[in-house]
């Protein structure tokens, strides 16, 4: 039985593997599949994000595609807001606006509908890991563009030594993190 | 207020948006953005599949990347079992079983991890929308190399015309959707 907040971000953290060399020679790739596939660690992951952010009165959670997702959608739901996905381009079948970034291991292009955030939503950024910051940047701008304010980004892991919450701060955005790790 | 089971269909599919002429020319693209962004709609859809299923016995339940992440994962949760990621080749980051399939609109290969499914697990595999079923073809596949049971993948949208369901009952499968559209 897990009882306190420290013993259920142990449960998260003692679910999260560690994958060396991946994606490139020198990276530790920590990895949610083992969170995922435990139910009792998936389910206390999301309470744990529902129970930070359910009086911050937000309307929209966006989740960046893919594993972002995997978090960003199941708090939207039990928030009861809307969720909206920020895809990698090509994705999105609507009219989209797109923002181009660098990310840890290369560059990339994100879109989001434009009919998705209206002036005067607040918007929670929801993603598995904070690393750079990169893909988190752009997906800032793109609520911004359209709009939407967005003070907030939620993740299940932040790599601290990549400096991803500094850059976040510099623009206004607040993170938590449920394991940070140091190094 | 949403009663009858008649009602919760309806209002999914009234949140279901037919975009024109997507990805190509001649092809209606079935848009899940709407669904997604309405918290009623969307948390309904994920209801309706749990009481569906809640007898399963299910033991793990698969997602096909991407959208398959926002169904499947939220059903995991819900019904408390394992959730598994099938992702696109070079996405997954500890070993992997591959295959290759058609889709509709060209070719692709998708992966699982090796531990991800063990001998005797009962799967249920999710997917926003039945197309030509060729990435639930593969995806039954992988989970019967890896020695799971697959007899059962649900869907919110079904494109009956297009064959899928049928593809799949061959190959033991049964199909369960929320909205089926029949041309």
């Amino acid at each position: 039985m897990v009882n306190t907040k420290n013993q259920q971000l142990m449960l998260i953290k003692n679910n999260i593997k560690f994958i060396p060399n991946y994606p490139k020679k020198g990276i530790i790739f920590r990895d949610i599949s083992t969170l995922l596939a435990n139910p009792n660690a998936y389910s206390t992951s999301i309470t744990l994000l529902a129970s930070h952010y359910q009086h911050y009165q937000l309307t929209k959670i966006i989740g960046v595609e893919a594993r972002g997702f995997l978090f960003g959608a199941p708090l939207a739901l039990i928030l009861k807001v809307g969720f909206i996905p920020v895809r990698k381009a090509g994705k999105l079948p609507c009219n989209t606006i797109n923002e181009t970034y660098i990310l840890e291991y290369g560059t990339g292009c994100l879109e989001i509908h434009k009919d998705s955030i209206v002036p005067g939503d607040k918007v929670l950024i929801v993603d598995d890991l904070l690393a750079t910051g990169g893909t988190i940047e752009a997906t800032v701008k793109l609520i911004r563009r359209l709009g939407g304010k967005v003070n907030d980004a939620a993740f299940i892991i932040n790599l601290e030594y990549l400096g991803g919450n500094l850059l976040l701060k510099n623009i206004g955005v607040n993170t938590y993190s449920l394991v940070v790790f140091s190094e």
